[in-house]
């Protein structure tokens, strides 16, 4: 059975990452692709392995709406067809690369791995702050050695901001997070996680970009969905202006939008950025954002990695399930019934359950 | 059939590598295990695996009489207990880690990894001269990247001092090394090897240490006990002092005490010492002491690497039993009954045999 | 069943490689092999691992005509028998290493990694330029970390030339290579590929070396023997002389003789030389043509390890067969063959067939 999900928009790329010019390897679920654009600017991705004898199609060059290979010369279009064989006239049925179907959203490159056919646009989960002029960020990406599985399960569970995070996302305590436990509510792709501090002092963070009068509601609200992105609403507002009720009068507004991407069974994409409305005109203050959430993500990378390496050497290791661990264990049941129905042959996505 | 020997006493640490504030990280017989000393400065050890998610412990906190794992904030008492949760009050008695009987004995540190109901202290192996005014010496320790029992074998046959130490151990020669074969006499828990020669003129070494008047007699006698200690009594008297019936007027004598302590199947953790009645006053001769150890340890480390990429190679190779093997060929096939009989269930331990 | 040929002349080394002093360590077929001179300064090949632990005797010592193991001391003598074991009289007729046939022929140094007793120094494929006063070369040597057979095809098939080597071999454009296919013959022990251009201008690396004063007749002709040997005979020569018909007058001649000898089943020995006519009293330009030809080298070895890559991340992955790869087919066919012949038990040799 395979490790993973197919029938899924997977984040591969920023969309800086594929310049005009240029072309981008990268491994996706075990995949090698090549990511380069046709003549238009327009998107496209190939199978990175030319279906002779194997080069990478990212090592050729680009022709054009065209790739050629440059160990012996054939050419692909953008459908993935070998247009060309330089020694031969005849060109066979099967000389051709997949192509995947790739789509450029909001700065976000999705890629479709499995069943063509089912991919559907509108199924891809909305960023809107991504591209959008009251909202500021910078791209971030980090590289993981670890199964995404992990990375997941971190996700899925803020008690540990109050250890991993002493100085940075836990900042004064985080006793909060790691004391109670949020609100956990299956969602049909995903799992939401909600947690409101009503009329609390405002966190370090929030004091550090706003002054404030007095005590905040504060809430930290995500959904984090198949296969495995995470889309979080959080902010401070003065309490008694409404905010549970859905006023943003006087908040200071954070979003958090991060993706993690399999490369192979033990590596991770780890795409991520935090939008915010608080940063206009100062962009040291995103970089300030920027830098903090980068130093948090380390803190969890090495967190992770020692437990990776701890794992590795027990593979049969029985984790000890605790109440903290109740969205994740329904991510991971979520996960395995649609590995199980795409190796039934079910032709169900991700978003067709949504 | 484990690879190893569990129910019996292997050194861990030298006592200094554990101080009143840190946490030693230590792989033995495959386990994770992390050092530290409770509010009493007593020596603990736990398996370095949080029974939650798998996190290192030895990447935690102490605090007084436990650790709290810095992932999610599970805390573990002495016992391997987990005495709190953050996020929950009820607290499962699966939630526990392995904690093994531990013994600081002369400055090493003892671990059991067994059925700890079967620890008993009083079969340590006796090292009295780790501890003792009137002999000096430098701790050591070296890592091999090989199997044990390669070192094991090294360690029990003296036949490759003329060729792996010509310069060291075996300056001068030893032709009395590879030339003729000690007594070799079996223990119940390992081999004696025995070699006296009479009436000889000084080696090398003995003689940069003391001036002597004549002949003398050089003994070099030692056990090597599972799980794989060795344990040397080494000198030269003057003959006609009757040192061979056990006196020691005159002499310079050396202890060597060497612990081999399996990290993995291909890796081992390597301590050793050779206390010495003659430098009292001299560090400076206890350091050259130290250091020539120190180098003709590397000569056989570089020799079993060697032989260790070799064996790799071909995993069937055959080696040829010669004479010169028979201690190590003894001390083999009692390692393998004692695997055996631990498979078997048998609650024998290895000084139980003894 | 093996991965390799072993009945079979195999290059080894340059013979330069193995000095009067000296012992050369390299593994051929997996197996580790010490070559050295004797006291006639003989060249001699044994297995290097000794028969009692496996220890390496290129870690030993010459002892005129015989190898001393640095371990325990065992000496072998040239047919690989042990002459002594420092601690006992008798020698068990067990202790030997193996010896492997070799010769020197005109710098090259070949071995024979199969039966013995079927070893015919008659099979070596001839190499007549590289001892000749009339014919310039310096040695070359790579080392790959891929299959042979993947370096193999290469070799088979050069319409890769203009787009692995467009400013080296495939200088100009090539695409006399990628525009049509040469001619190839199925010989007993290989492949024979012929490829003829009449009437042409003189290539970009002819012009270099030569004054021309009209088109040439340019040639490029090799075989392609087992185990892994090319034997390449190209050059121009003016129109009209009648180079097709064998004259040679006017012309410029360029010999290639590469050999390919697997280390392992993922590793390769690569030697190779482009003796030259035309270079005689100008050192300069042999030494330019090295450069060139280790430059181009280079070219194939980035392209090879790339498509070596990409292969290993999906050993299913299926090659497509087109026009241009019908040399290499029929010589891994005939690899095969052999492979096969040997398993069962065929005392059939490589040349033998031919």
């Amino acid at each position: 059975m395979s490790a993973f999900i197919h029938n899924a928009w997977y984040v591969a790329a920023w969309d800086h990452e594929i310049t005009g010019d240029g072309m981008l390897a990268r491994t996706i679920l075990n995949v090698p692709v090549v990511f380069w654009r046709d003549g238009n600017g327009t998107l496209q991705a190939l199978e990175d392995r030319c279906c002779h004898r194997g080069a990478p199609l990212s090592a050729g060059r680009k022709e054009g709406d065209a790739i050629r290979c440059l160990y012996h010369g054939l050419k692909f279009d953008c459908s993935g067809a070998c247009i060309e064989i330089p020694s031969q006239k005849n060109i066979p049925a099967k000389a051709r690369v997949r192509a995947f179907p790739v789509v450029e959203r909001q700065h976000w490159v999705w890629i479709w791995m499995g069943d063509a056919a089912l991919a559907d646009e509108r199924d891809i989960p909305a960023t809107p702050c991504l591209d959008h002029p009251d909202w500021n960020y910078i791209p971030g990406y980090v590289h993981y050695d670890t199964d995404y599985l992990l990375i997941a399960d971190n996700l899925l569970d803020f008690s540990h901001f109050a250890y991993v995070h002493p100085t940075t996302l836990g900042e004064g305590g985080a006793d909060e997070y790691s004391r109670s436990l949020p609100k956990v509510e299956r969602l049909p792709n995903g799992v939401r996680i909600t947690r409101w501090l009503i009329d609390q002092p405002p966190a370090p963070f929030y004091r550090k970009i706003k002054q404030w009068d007095g005590n905040v509601d504060r809430w930290n609200n995500y959904d984090f969905v198949l296969p495995g992105v995470l889309l979080m609403d959080a902010g401070s507002a003065p309490t008694g202006t409404g905010a549970p009720q859905g006023s943003r009068a006087g908040a200071a507004e954070l979003r958090s939008y991060q993706a993690l991407t399999p490369e192979t069974e033990g590596s991770t994409h780890y795409f991520f950025s935090q939008p915010h409305n608080f940063a206009k005109g100062n962009p040291a203050l995103t970089e300030a954002v920027h830098q903090g959430i980068l130093t948090a993500f380390e803190e969890d990378r090495r967190t992770i990695h020692a437990q990776q390496r701890s794992l590795a050497a027990d593979p049969a290791f029985p984790m000890l399930l605790l109440g903290m661990d109740a969205a994740l264990v329904q991510f991971r049941r979520l996960v395995d019934e649609h590995i199980a129905a795409e190796s039934a042959g079910a032709a169900e996505t991700v978003a067709g359950v949504a």
